[in-house]
């Protein structure tokens, strides 16, 4: 786990867009975000206070997170001064860069130098078990998607807060870089070893209170030639005891995939279904999470309903509407 | 690719069973296994000619295997010499154990300094691409199974047998540790990155003369709960054709898994079929292959009877029968 909380770095970030893993920290764990901190020229800006490295841990802060990303996914020169000095001060170093902390000669020798630790969200650092697949206590529900990047963490995440509000026993269990960065635990599962995926997802999802739900977030698509195999370890990893379906309702064909379309709703409930009834025969697909960003107010309304009636389950936009509606079927369950 | 032909090396085996992967090299590669060296005490004999380094490099031989599993997968001391030896002779060493060649120093000095090459089969050594989904030309034939270790390997070599005996072109591909040492070459699919697994199949299977067939190696089961995402990775970075099922008629439970009972052979056929049809719409189940080693021949012949009018596909146990009838099916798509 990554020690909290934390001052973001934006860097020298060319625009907002740059920024939006710092951001993602910001909207879904504010209490972590206690400042940022920015280079001349940077185009990005939190809205939170401006901290030196020495006013950070003044602040408590006990990480500094990269919570931007380069063109290329590197770590800039410009950066290593500052980074350094964040290592002398105290601080660990976190990042989901391509680029890692750990290749950086410079760093590597200061955080030794200081006792610090350098996080490279983007690799694993556990021997992750071979999955055994036997039932945990408590509850797990899945985010599975007809593509990837239709909106899968961001309802997993919003699910969770609006469980925790209701005081519901509720956990976002993050299974790429941002969700890891931005709950400052979880599973890189596109960089485990193909053998033990699954084994990571149990380990990502252990016993726990009888009523208290994981909220997994989910990876690629079923559909999805390059990433199925990833998808499919966290479903039997995962055992849900419920399924959220993911879409964009725009997409023209699988991302990155020009010759693939995407399948349907039905298809996606009916094979994630099936495939998550092999590990736990009480599973559910409880609801449907739509990304309507490219829509108006009124055809994403209009596509809603139709897409509700139709599939005989809630349907929301968890960005326009809020996760209620899906944490209302998941409390069904 | 590993240099052939090979000197197989028995070391010390404690019993027959543990020069198994030499006995898989005799036995589909008689051609690259010129011979073999035994320590004192060795209780296996491949029956091939017993050759000193010297002799093996005279015979042309240009890779060492260590064909044998120590318990626990770890190079003894005691072979330490004579690996040494045959590096200084020339050869290259490759060995599927978990303990890697490269992590003996002793070795590693040698091969450096005679400039030759230690091939750790178990792990990659290519960067793999990401999938990309796109149609190759030729064709390609993957083995499913019900369940793990029930004779995907087997079904998918005695195929290729049969049909470079027959002047098909036909090549077994390999995507484990066992195969990629009878064969030379193939991928270590379950050591390979999540992100990276179906792009390796590819890589493993490009593009090759219209009548040419892939017969690939299965791993796993997609109701094998600990390997599932190594066969979707499989299933989609395959593009398979045609599709035999295995399976092995006596396990009571999942391999591994005593909670998990095994999948019916239609149901199979139908969730393997629906998700290679995601990549190519004219996939086809073509046949089955029964591992019925632990049947009489009176019970075998009436399963696999049971099997082919129940199931309306050609059933049969090629390490009996031979695998004709799969090929005269795969012939007939």
């Amino acid at each position: 786990m990554i020690q909290t909380p934390y001052l973001l770095f934006l860097g020298d970030a060319h625009d907002p867009l740059a920024a939006k893993v710092a951001q993602g920290i910001k909207d879904w764990r504010p209490e972590y975000a206690l400042g940022q901190f920015r280079l001349e020229g940077c185009q990005a800006d939190l809205g939170l206070p401006d901290m030196s490295i020495e006013e950070a841990v003044a602040a408590g802060v006990k990480t500094l997170v990269i919570g931007v990303a380069n063109r290329g996914g590197v770590i800039a020169p410009s950066w290593i001064a500052v980074l350094k000095e964040a290592l002398a001060a105290g601080l660990d170093i976190a990042s989901g860069l391509h680029n890692l902390l750990s290749d950086e000669g410079e760093l590597v020798a200061a955080a030794q130098m200081h006792g610090r630790t350098l996080h490279d969200v983007r690799i694993p650092t556990v021997a992750y078990p071979i999955a055994n697949g036997e039932k945990r206590q408590g509850k797990r529900c899945l985010a599975v998607g007809t593509d990837c990047s239709v909106g899968k963490m961001y309802t997993a995440i919003a699910m969770e807060r609006e469980m925790v509000a209701r005081g519901m026993k509720a956990t976002f269990r993050a299974t790429g870089q941002t969700g890891i960065l931005i709950t400052g635990g979880g599973v890189p599962l596109d960089a485990v070893i193909a053998d033990f995926m699954a084994g990571a997802v149990e380990y990502l999802t252990p016993d726990n209170d009888p009523d208290h739900w994981d909220l997994i977030e989910g990876q690629g698509s079923l559909y999805h030639a390059s990433y199925s195999g990833v998808t499919m370890a966290l479903i039997h990893g995962g055992q849900p005891d419920a399924l959220i379906l993911c879409h964009e309702p725009t997409r023209t064909h699988m991302r990155g995939l020009p010759g693939y379309g995407l399948p349907s709703l039905e298809d996606l409930r009916d094979l994630s279904l099936q495939l998550a009834q092999v590990v736990n025969a009480d599973c559910k697909v409880v609801g449907i999470s739509v990304n309507t960003a490219k829509l108006s107010d009124a055809d994403a309304e209009a596509y809603l309903a139709e897409v509700e009636a139709r599939m005989g389950l809630p349907a929301v936009d968890p960005y326009r509407q809020g996760a209620g509606r899906l944490v209302d079927a998941l409390a069904a369950v």
